[in-house]
């Protein structure tokens, strides 16, 4: 199963203009690795993908690539 | 924040009728996980999390307690 959070968090990141570092900072976790699971490297915790969802305004079933429309 | 997660796997197991036992069989885990889980001790891991929304045919932000709709 391919999870699609890396491609995901990319593109939101790139539609709202947030850099990884600033998104990092409003996470509290380290720069590179936002920039590892954008790149499909690593996945993220369950408390970081609820928060992500909240910043960008997206279901965590899009984030996670089950879903295709936003919300 | 409060994750529902513990609360609607097991409202979803009772629902479907299945033990801890085969839960956790399906999933790959341990049966005393799954109890943690439901106690609110614990989180899962996302690929886990997907794998619950799949098999409960819910959205992982209604097993997270994001969205009180099921789909």
């Amino acid at each position: 199963m391919k999870v699609k959070l890396g491609e995901r968090l990319k593109e939101l990141r790139a539609r709202d203009n947030i850099s990884q570092a600033k998104l990092a900072e409003q996470i509290g976790i380290d720069n590179a690795m936002i920039a590892h699971v954008e790149r499909g490297k690593s996945l993220v915790s369950i408390p970081v993908l609820i928060l992500l969802a909240k910043i960008f305004n997206v279901s965590t079933d899009y984030l996670l690539g089950l879903k295709d429309t936003r919300d």
